[in-house]
């Protein structure tokens, strides 16, 4: 997506090769228009395909998930994260490991907003790894629910998640790839 | 605002006499179409404020957020929740006491997004004591930016955060007003 790609060229800081910071549109400060404008994307790829709702996780997939739900007119989730000594009950769970924290966290949705007849459209701000992804898949098993794709607006292709679950058979519509990040040679894409 | 309280009066649900969960639409699934129905409300009463800026923290506050800064089509900024012994530069920093888990913990904003130029609407899916509100005040202090105003989602009026500080002359404009819950006599609003 071309307007997304030349806002990272513009405003993307590059803090190592493996950490591009983005917050000052995407995960901190938004900008509300283009985020509006991905939705509008996500939704043209996804619109045929039935989806009954869709599912993020706190805290930053949760702008871009939620004007992708308004596109298609269906509720969003998104799961929580806890700490495991105060869970509640009657969830969905599943643990994800944080690369950036080198932690372990759980995910958690309340098995009232996921279920057997529900066609799930994923949404986050990054894919990199696919931990957080691989988790919210989990949970959506868990369910029953059906996994129809994801969306994602930045994806570091260069990590591998994506591809990996692609190779799965997982629809992954990313609306930007990274195919390398680095202080001295900038930003790089993967070609269209 | 009718809408918002029938629907918490059809799907809340009374906890204890302190606690109203409103996860089936408001903090965790999300109903869009009732989140921008909203946001047209809080975009009313100020729409005629020269708000620049729409300020909420993560994670609940941020779908009302979104969609009442796309009304207004401007920027939404969200402070994020950090344990002290991983802060980041350059932020403004504040000290939040949970009443929920009975916590301390620090929100920071970016000090590149907020200035002594913007003028700032603070978004929030709750508001009870005004712990998280008092919080992101005093961000909007230390930036030197002008709070305008503060649109809520569902004031608890009887835990009295939203009356302190408007004896201080802060308007704030809550679209549903709980005097009183509890598991035997139900839900009541402040009439307005």
């Amino acid at each position: 997506m071309e307007v997304l790609k030349d806002r990272i060229l513009k405003d993307g800081k590059i803090i190592d090769s493996n950490i591009l910071r983005v917050d000052s549109f995407l995960n901190h400060q938004l900008d509300i228009s283009l985020l509006s404008q991905m939705a509008d994307s996500i939704y043209q790829h996804y619109s045929q395909k039935d989806i009954t709702k869709v599912l993020t996780i706190e805290a930053s997939g949760i702008p871009l998930a939620c004007f992708t739900a308004q596109k298609f007119n269906i509720p969003c989730v998104f799961a929580k994260k806890h700490s495991r000594k105060n869970l509640p009950k009657d969830v969905y769970i599943s643990q994800v490991h944080s690369f950036t924290h080198d932690s372990l966290y759980d995910i958690v949705v309340n098995q009232e907003y996921l279920n057997q007849n529900d066609r799930i459209l994923i949404i986050d701000d990054f894919l990199a790894h696919g931990a957080a992804l691989q988790g919210l898949i989990s949970l959506i098993q868990d369910s029953g629910a059906s996994l129809v794709g994801v969306g994602i607006a930045i994806e570091k292709a260069f990590q591998g998640g994506g591809d990996a679950l692609r190779e799965k058979g997982l629809d992954i519509y990313s609306l930007a790839r990274l195919s390398s990040i680095h202080p001295d040679t900038g930003i790089k894409f993967v070609e269209d």
